[in-house]
């Protein structure tokens, strides 16, 4: 295990935790609501955001515990797009990191509510921070209709249509790189970084981000189902305009070794030691999961 | 028309232009989601909520204009619950204030994503807010999944159960007087009330928010298609858990009657003139649409 497999290791320990910490028991009143919540954060997620969120903060000098709720708060808002990104109004996916979808597990009024629930848990967590302002600012506008709900609605509204480029890219910066690009600014407010780091973390996070949904295009194409734990080539069955669709797997490889360099180049302008960025932009475009 | 309803003209006239100034417009990409989000929030409700915001601030010797966003966040998040609640897995309603749903007049997927806008939204407009985490606190606990959200999870797992006292106490203290007792804590937070103030304001917006339910209940069973705008007694065609169907309608006037009393009385303890709240007091309990 290398050095940046060991820190994902333990940082994800510690989200787990702190997650398991602070969401209702699955004693509490209405039960099954809480079953529902708890069944898909704890359902096996890379904890990317939050991880991200905690090493923005630690490349501006911050620690990680100032960072905790913030992190905590983004796998919260994930985990809520997930759920009702697979309704069967939606996606409808019925398998999820290997798992029965929420709706599947429980039901579609559940699985509605419990991402109801986990989005305005999202924002108590922020609410107990000391930057609540600034912090909810920056996640309300990320995962807003000009964010990522902006983003599935225009998915969703691209399905069978023709390619086209730039329809593309803006689904991609709402849908996928609007949250990650949050998350690396809001390590940074943890942080108490100053304007221009912030710019700086928000242009890394862009970077990333786009990266990000480009790798994730390619593997729903050539991944096997037990690398993946979805359905394989779903995107592809269902006409979503994907980066692969439009541009072909080469410039696909050239767009995101283009952007994973961009980000790296942006890390210059941190004040603390930024090596667990530069690392998790590597490992963004070369995973196979 | 006497002074509570131009109070009630002005104040919603008022609401009603913010509303209109702070949403995205319907040419904001992606247009047709914005243009759900306007649908539903300029569909003609009472504004209720933020008014009853806008009246406990001024209660405790604030302004209006202190409590506006705050009352605007309330009416944001109040829709999205109304839109999720209408949804074919939830209440399946297909008629609200005397216009289809949002799923009707849209569809599904952009219903469900409307509602999560509107929501996220809510928080935005806090987070500008001088008071961003205690306001952020009481809206979402109140939102939540022990607040109103939990109250519509219980609501549905008991359709065609039998009458249960405690349990149709606890869906309408969560389902519906959580959130205008929030409203009122929230106005009160807006004026820079003291502790003993907002415990108050906690108790009338409780009772007057309990009394709403239980008339609500009554309506559904008696009031016209046109008076109410909604499919009549389809609540008691659910099998839903109503106040009336446990106890009969002379114990829920009872009640009522009760609550507002209770209400009232609470309002002296408040430091600014309390004329409106006490007349909202009466308007719930007597109102017929």
């Amino acid at each position: 295990m290398n050095n940046l497999q060991t820190y994902l290791k333990q940082q994800a320990d510690v989200i787990h935790s702190e997650l398991d910490r602070i969401l209702p028991t699955i004693n509490t009143r209405p039960a099954r609501l809480h079953e529902a919540m708890r069944y898909s954060i704890f359902a096996g997620g890379k904890r990317l955001r939050p991880i991200l969120c905690i090493a923005a903060s630690e490349a501006c000098g911050g620690i990680a515990e100032q960072a905790m709720g913030a992190a905590c708060s983004l796998e919260l808002l994930h985990t809520y797009t997930l759920i009702h990104d697979d309704l069967p109004a939606m996606d409808d996916d019925t398998l999820r990191r290997g798992r029965p979808t929420c709706h599947i597990a429980f039901d579609e009024a559940t699985a509605i509510l419990a991402g109801d629930a986990l989005l305005t848990f999202a924002f108590e967590v922020l609410s107990t921070l000391p930057k609540c302002g600034a912090l909810s600012a920056e996640l309300a506008l990320a995962a807003g209709s000009r964010g990522v709900i902006g983003g599935q609605a225009e998915d969703l509204a691209a399905e069978g249509k023709p390619a086209d480029t730039d329809r593309v890219e803006t689904i991609h910066r709402n849908k996928t790189a609007a949250l990650i690009r949050a998350a690396c600014v809001m390590g940074g407010l943890c942080a108490g970084a100053t304007q221009d780091t912030l710019e700086a973390l928000a242009r890394y996070g862009e970077a990333i981000g786009l990266a990000f949904q480009i790798t994730d295009d390619l593997l729903d194409e050539t991944a096997t189902l037990e690398e993946l734990g979805k359905d394989i080539g779903s995107d592809h069955a269902r006409g979503k305009m994907t980066y692969p669709a439009v541009h072909g797997s080469e410039q696909s490889k050239r767009r995101i070794a283009e952007l994973i360099q961009e980000a790296k180049e942006t890390l210059q302008a941190l004040p603390g030691d930024p090596w667990i960025l530069a690392e998790l932009a590597d490992f963004i475009a070369t995973r196979n999961y």
